[in-house]
């Protein structure tokens, strides 16, 4: 137990520790912090006080978290044990220094987040059968709806890192060039996106990476795995549908890419290891893995109106659904000598996991079947897609003996397209 | 005219004036330089002589030209107006202090070249209608050769950013999955690529850029362009041909991308601007511009083969070919809000223009028709794909009266794939 306090559905209990880059609200200076209960440890102002391990050196009193990234699991599980015990309800350093816990412990709701790293490149998976299945089917038809190579290998393409943005930035609706009659593709037009849609996510941070030209293994990748962050996708479906033969989509995701802001490292997320599913047809060795295993993550996605404030959880679903792990993402992605800097940000691709009630889909395109069954909000609107004034909030957690691992939130709200 | 020596046939006149990053042989340390003749003006030194305009504060004194594409368009042309001044045979400030020319001028050959920016994303288009139509014939037959949006929008897909290389430097043959029997999609193996391929193209560096949720519209693209490049985007057609469906190219491209060391700012290309072709059907209004321009710029590539140093000019083709415009791209790009920074990079695709001799196709798979016909290199060797040990060159340069403004060479030679 840590001596801040922390309740039990808290998502930052002393077990959890995320990284964070936040700024005093107000200060525009950018500081590292993890998060623990409802408040922010100041990384900066405890790395000057020199209680964070010498081999670090002073990559926590940065503005990203890029440098500690870049040192390697062993320093990070050093720092996280410093960092532990630091917090610990049993250790005084801190809790009976009443002017360093002053100067470093600060308030969630005084703190401003940012990006956590410069995330140099970004690459989205592809990695759930189902949404794959259900794309395939609403698109081709249930015969072929998984493209031929999809269970050799873990699709993905590279999406675009400058418009990534931290929970809480609002997202404007795009325009884009759509095809107005689906019998004359001269019928094209530029509109406001009408067919606007979230997509629930996770995504992984490199930590350490790779040269160019060398490989990660499966069996390596969980020391190259810095940690976890809830990712929205989000998508014009319109856009997407005109421009996406022949080179995969561009316009219909490039425009924002939301992420939560506190880094869950793989060392929080051990105890919630779980196997993942089994993959048959067998895969080629360099993706299969001794120890082939996911994580039991609970997600959610809600969706919230405004002005009404009429609202409706949308989605729920675990990352343990995926039919491809994080190792494997690592592993492809490498395989023929692309490197992973510190701070590249891998996508898992859309989050499903098949339930009869549809409850289960990671996004508006399958859960409302391609916008042919419309969901209820609590204030008797119904949704399709999404609607300017909209609030797509991403959760998950962990769920420990008494506990949770957390991941807080990932939320964005919809403004207008540009008139 | 210069005081520093420069031939007709050299790529870097006073016309010219390219940016580059370089370190002096030996020294690690990056410096900004131009290049003159077969020289390099070392820009840091001038900035710290206070010759350059106060306005542009010690940009140029960095490691990286991006806080300098940052400041614009005016205070491109001011520097540039300095330096012209600076290297004239007229002039003496620099000509005749012997202390700083001798400080300030080195040899191209006594430096390292290295990347010019720090190219935050990456982005490859499609635009030239020989090479699609092709490639399209090749993948699907004549008569459905374009994709059905080719003709409406520019095509794009992003791109790897962190496996771009600058010229001189060697890139390893990629291994990756691929089919070993068409009719079979469970008969997968890992093996390295067989079917290596470069990409004659160019690409432009984002200058200023838009806030994410702006635009740019084509007339104001030519403010926002830094300069272009050669760039060679090599492919793995294996690896391309069973990945690429449904979401784009991915290992077949990320392994490495090469690119030529000088950036050609656009108005050192001003006088070799020209009509680009005409678009029919007409595009959106959105994509038409006051004045559709292209740049007469002469490109081509050769094949250098080890150890026997036979060789062969494998094409030669000319930018201004391409359908659509480098404003065009800017302005699709940006449409739905995307945000481009500087030192951001857009390539154009690979620059075909079609010559019944073949000459003019910017890629083996097109130049050798999928393989079928093979180019001969002046040792009696052919080839259709490369080996181990070739070196492809990429040229470009405009050719004036008298003078040429040149991009000097791109060039990478493929090592053995990775045992």
């Amino acid at each position: 137990m840590s001596f801040v306090p922390c309740e039990s559905s808290c998502c930052f209990p002393l077990q959890n520790l995320p990284y964070g880059v936040f700024s005093r609200r107000g200060s525009g200076e950018k500081k590292i912090g993890v998060a623990i209960g409802s408040h922010i440890l100041d990384l900066s102002v405890i790395s000057k006080a020199g209680l964070l391990p010498k081999s670090i050196g002073r990559t926590l009193e940065k503005e990203t978290l890029n440098d500690f990234m870049a040192l390697g699991r062993l320093r990070w599980l050093e720092t996280r044990g410093v960092l532990m015990k630091l917090l610990s309800e049993d250790v005084p350093t801190l809790r009976d220094n009443n002017p360093l816990r002053e100067a470093a412990l600060i308030q969630q709701s005084d703190a401003e987040m940012h990006l956590p790293a410069t995330i140099g490149d970004y690459t989205d998976f592809y990695l759930s059968r189902e949404h794959a299945t259900n794309c395939g089917t609403m698109l081709r038809g249930p015969q072929n709806a998984l493209s031929p190579n999809w269970l050799s290998l873990p699709v993905a393409y590279h999406g675009r890192s400058s418009s990534i943005v931290v929970s809480g930035t609002p997202v404007r609706r795009p325009r884009g060039q759509v095809l107005t009659d689906a019998r004359d593709t001269m019928s094209v037009a530029l509109k406001p996106c009408s067919i606007l849609d979230f997509e629930l996510e996770m995504a992984a941070f490199v930590g350490t990476g790779n040269q160019l030209g060398e490989s990660i293994t499966t069996d390596e990748a969980d020391n190259s795995i810095f940690g976890l962050v809830l990712l929205n996708d989000w998508s014009a479906r319109d856009i997407q549908k005109w421009e996406m033969a022949p080179l995969g989509p561009f316009n219909s995701k490039n425009w924002a890419s939301s992420i939560s802001p506190w880094i869950v490292t793989l060392e929080a997320l051990k105890p919630f290891r779980c196997p993942a599913p089994a993959q048959d047809p067998p895969v080629l060795s360099y993706l299969q893995a001794q120890d082939r295993h996911s994580y039991d993550i609970h997600l959610e996605a809600e969706l919230v109106a405004e002005p009404s404030g009429g609202r409706a959880t949308v989605t729920q679903s675990n990352l343990k659904h995926l039919y491809w792990t994080l190792p494997q993402m690592f592993a492809h992605h490498t395989v023929g000598g692309c490197n992973l800097r510190p701070g590249d940000m891998l996508g898992t691709g859309t989050i499903s996991c098949n339930r009869d009630d549809r409850q289960g889909l990671g996004c508006l395109l399958e859960r409302t079947w391609n916008g042919s069954q419309s969901i209820a909000l609590s204030d008797g609107q119904h949704r399709t897609y999404l609607c300017d004034g909209d609030t797509v909030i991403l959760r998950g957690y962990c769920q420990g003996d008494g506990f949770r691992v957390g991941f807080g939130e990932c939320s964005g709200k919809v403004l207008p397209a540009v008139a």
